[in-house]
């Protein structure tokens, strides 16, 4: 049946105009990182539940991103977040997951949960903290160079509840220091990338709230910082695409948090909540790649992938596979787009031309070519059965957990 | 200076057309009920910080609640919390309040941290989930009886986080079903408040998601179910005051959680972030009490007041001063409106004069009016100063914390 | 090559475990009215631009309209606005439609555009205005009566922009009045549908501001009158679908305006900004038919669809088809939902499989399967495809606009 | 009775450690523009209704704006629009504005009106429109030589309504050419306020959609462009008052456009909806006044503050008092802040304090300073009331309008 779906779907795609084997050349580059952090426990300030199976160690979460790249043949790099994944010896940490078919990703510092940071780290009043902060980032970029890690992906939590709360110009410039330095410290071929948000956990202004910022503090710092676009830090209504085709033409997109959310960070299953938005960054994503600016392109060719979801009431590693899976579909859908098609309904300004152009793309249904994708480089052409035929599920369920996890919050 | 200050006030008002004498007997009878679980570390889900001197006991919880009516005079209860403020002998809990001058408030039961309820509490597809949440509820009735408490605060996270996870219709009725039971079980002096929230902890839909569900549920169930405003529980732009005024004419508002949100759900202190906000609910709510139609006046006047905020930077105490007097400023403001000249101007259809003669009570500044309401009460006429000068702030910094709380979740 | 392509797609559906000649049953008895205004020029505040080949006049209108039922089968009414499509001889009307293959749908009374209404119709603090109103309401029913339509589709732009401006709930007892009036005019075989809007034209508070009091209003009327959802009428990120599960409950939902918005009510194509959610729309309603209460599948097959956008910048024509077929894709992909995977997914609490068991459906292509369902009924295969070798777009252009638009507003 | 009031006021900021000599100074150098728009008649996409009395000609919204500086004080200069205010001869209109007391303010092209401009004006993938548009900044810039004015001020409708309907990197390459020939063309004294806006009327993409666009822009343009916050312009929740100090801090904050909004571009009257906000930007503003580095002072002092309503339901100069009154109410507050009172606070990271020295200043009442600051200057003491006595409001009801204004658009 795959066979006949696969013939009838290639001459679907002949009479659009559209080259699979290019779209395969490309399918087939496509890495997506997935976090460590995804793997264990994670909830939200009413409840982290605990869930039978969740990673409770280091060890356990590589072993679990391994499995996930055994099964999707897509996630060769496993993102590590310090401390949480600190160790004593990253040399066997990256045997270990060598070991396992991975690699280590990007190095995500933590600067929210140590009680100094309560009120800012980078951006703290108190020059101590601030110090105490670049020392754990310059701490990281050592970690990077440890483990061969060319990322160093960079979110804080900073900002302030109340008005008046914090000299805010004042904050911007102490984040700039610091980041300087620890932009120095970099090897010459490691990035930077830059994440912003929102809102949450502060709740007047957070320092680093939009592209805008973000954007602004990589110029300054130089070509090696770009911006990470986490898709669930944005306001309401965002046209995220249309950031990323910015970013893109300002050649400082360096990389993405996928998930998913309705409301505010809501930390879902990538593509579950709107599928087409994703598929409309991966248009912007594409038809950069196809830019005749070689640096348009290359930014473009270079950006990094990266899962950072909250699987609160999923088990863990089938919602990670579910979501690299959501990933690949929407990636796979826009290089079915017909990009002459687009180019001369856009140039005639017929608008309904232009848009149909782009959406039949998504209309198409890339099952079979997934499978087929999939079936030429030796992996199981439906991950999510592979994984529940694995056994894997009953074998991760052996983990006991150390400790029941605690209520984390109020209402 | 307060006298000549209070002078010129009186003067400004009589000028206006105010009778002091009926707005401070208004204001003498606000009452805002405290939340026991607010004078407790709360967090977000990145962190939950530990803050010396927060409480760590119900006994504490009261000991602070029962600082804060000593300070305002004006929060003669507080609201509890099953289990978290579960004890085993209720006589004692009340009458150790009592002693300290506070009576226990509203009975908040929790259907969101058991294990059990990752799914749903009332909602559940599991009918024996349904049976524990409604013993869960029916207990609290019998706390309600056991403390002296009039009323039953409803708040349910249930909800689910995907499209297609659980049956959105039967889950309407399987709520109903075990709020039917609770109602049943209520003393006929009692009054069930039902709660909503847009969203939080679910993610796609939330079962009791608006004041039309709620309001809708409290209609089914009878009279003695009304509808509780929470202002940080809607989607960004709403009209909350529309909404105030909307269930007033329907007498189905029965009771506020106040708090101040930016973005999400964020609990801030009320009237921090929007202060013309929380005024313009409370004209809403003193127009009602001015109603020709005595069923309408009177359900303004039994309006439920309750503080319900996350302090996760803040130190509890003064913070929830802090609320109850932005409370208590805008309370006092809606009262210095003059509803003729606003009653004139909309019969005129005069939209400037209108919107000029609500603002205009607005721009008063009620100091004087506050201190001189406090003097003659024998309270403090500048609370938190009071509370600073009074050696409290350091008494509770000697609670040594049981145990640092853990972090609770990820980014 | 569509009959190979048909094949396959039967063979997945019959792996999917789907009975495809009861989706073709249904798909063929979805119905979609189109506006008659939606033939017309339409704007912005900014600007209406004049565009070339827009209907000029009612019968224009009616001839776009037939045209639109004529390349996709699926629109057999066209809405009605009074005054804009008011004429002398309804008679002559009705009779124009017929012989182009329509009939007269919904009767859309027109509130706003008097100047007696800029601050309310069936709201104004002025009676004679409430009664101008409530007569113009009457005259609809008669229309309706006269052009044999049975719904009365209501939508009021009545609200303030500004605190104090009117008295809000005097205002909901004078709807109530009004439509209570109108209510009692109707034939027992009409139906009343309400429907609200989040805010515009009114800035500060809209008398129906959302479902929750155009279904209050609805049950207090009668059975007769119900709830119609426009899908651009709603706060950001507030979950339609939820909104639909919930009235189907409660057998009050009536109709839906179909559109597509990303910011305010941007009335743009159907479909067009987020599929997704249009299909989970129809997962509910679908889901809802196939309620084993008949009172609740009857309410949900006797749905009035219609469309309601502004075609500011597109060729009037090819955009209604546009979002016929985009309204008819997500309904067919709706009834490629295997309700028994989901009930069981469901019914086990599994999180994943019940989630994957809705958006399989929505990754069907469903191009055959319409394709084949057109052909079926002598229809073009491709209705976009056919209107543009038609010569239509030439004819309609021959229609030279009466004046230019003049400008309509400001930035 | 006001003498009593200043009195007990100033000692009352004395307490609180004001220097009300300072504050006077600084209030008495506010100005804000009005723009000629605000004057005539203005409306919704539904109605633009016409109100008796609303100007009809340059020569009246002149007449009109002089009558407010008349009777504020603050509103030395009237911004126009290009081409609604071209006339032959530009040394009469200034003639005619200086004979009245005013002068011509920021220059306004309009790029959203000429049919050409449907699908884009400086970003349209017609080269041809392109000149056109950029024909039209450089008549402006002109223009704005001819009458002596400094400002040019941009706002672009572009954008696109669909995904993949325009080449959206392609388009921010063509607006920068155009800029970068209207500002080579601007005199050395002149500035370029470059506005963006979230959306409307472009409703998928709009060029320039938030300030990390136009501040860009103005980057590569040079130190003459800067950028423009319209505060009706954002996202839902968007911290205005952070971009404010962000773009203070890069010396890039060049002007404001005022306004109220609740839901999207409400163009209500400023002030009228979240007092606070206005009150927490002009913090900022104040805050950066004082800055120890004069570039960031410098930018302060030199922002172009402008009004920038829809007046769809007011009468036209009242509401435009009215809004300038609510301008210097918050200004005024803004300058009662004890700054050292902040800044110790934020030193010792006290958040309440902090909060409390910038809310308390809020809560003043400035009635008593603006009137002593008015009869200081010679001032009506209440402008509107002023206005009330003054007959104005009788003389511009013989204004008769030359032709009722038509319907605009539809629902």
């Amino acid at each position: 049946m795959t066979d006949k779906a696969y013939t009838v779907f290639e001459e679907r795609q002949k009479e659009r105009g559209i080259d699979l084997q290019e779209v395969r050349r490309r399918l087939k580059a496509l890495e997506i990182e997935t976090p460590s952090w995804g793997y264990a426990d994670q909830g939200t300030r009413f409840r982290t539940f605990p869930y039978k199976g969740a990673a409770r160690t280091t060890l356990e979460k590589i072993d679990d991103a391994a499995a996930v790249h055994r099964f999707t043949g897509a996630c060769p790099a496993v993102a590590i977040h310090i401390p949480w994944d600190k160790v004593d010896d990253y040399g066997t940490l990256t045997g270990y997951a060598e070991e396992r078919g991975i690699r280590i990703g990007a190095i995500n510092p933590n600067l929210f949960q140590e009680p100094e940071y309560m009120l800012g780290s980078v951006t703290n009043t108190d020059a101590a903290i601030r110090r105490k902060a670049t020392e754990h980032l310059l701490e990281c970029v050592d970690i990077a160079r440890a483990v061969d890690s060319k990322v160093l992906s960079l979110w804080f939590s900073d900002g302030t509840n109340y008005p008046g709360q914090a000299p805010i110009r004042q904050r911007v410039n102490w984040m700039r220091e610091c980041l300087q330095t620890t932009y120095g410290a970099m090897a010459p071929d490691m990035r930077m990338l830059i994440e912003y948000k929102f809102y949450e956990p502060a709740f007047y202004h957070t320092d680093l709230a939009d592209w805008g910022m973000a954007f602004n503090m990589a110029n300054k710092l130089g070509p090696q910082a770009q911006v990470l676009v986490d898709t669930g830090h944005h306001p309401q209504g965002t046209n995220i695409e249309h950031l990323v085709a910015y970013l893109l033409n300002e050649r400082k997109l360096g990389g993405f948090h996928f998930n998913s959310r309705k409301y505010g960070d809501d930390d879902l299953i990538a593509g579950a909540i709107n599928p087409y938005e994703l598929f409309l960054i991966f248009y912007q994503i594409v038809d950069a790649m196809r830019d005749p600016d070689p640096a348009i392109a290359a930014t473009a060719n270079r950006i990094a992938y990266m899962i950072d979801q909250s699987h609160n009431i999923e088990e863990k590693i089938p919602a990670m596979i579910r979501s690299v899976l959501n990933v690949q579909v929407q990636y796979a859908k826009a290089l079915l787009i017909n990009f002459d098609e687009v180019r001369e309904a856009q140039e005639k300004q017929d608008v309904l031309a232009a848009e149909d152009a782009v959406r039949s793309a998504f209309e198409q249904d890339v099952t079979p070519l997934l499978r087929a994708f999939r079936e030429e480089d030796g992996l199981p052409v439906d991950p999510m059965r592979a994984y529940k035929e694995s056994g894997l599920h009953e074998k991760v369920l052996g983990r006991v957990s150390k400790q029941e996890t605690t209520p984390s919050g109020l209402k």
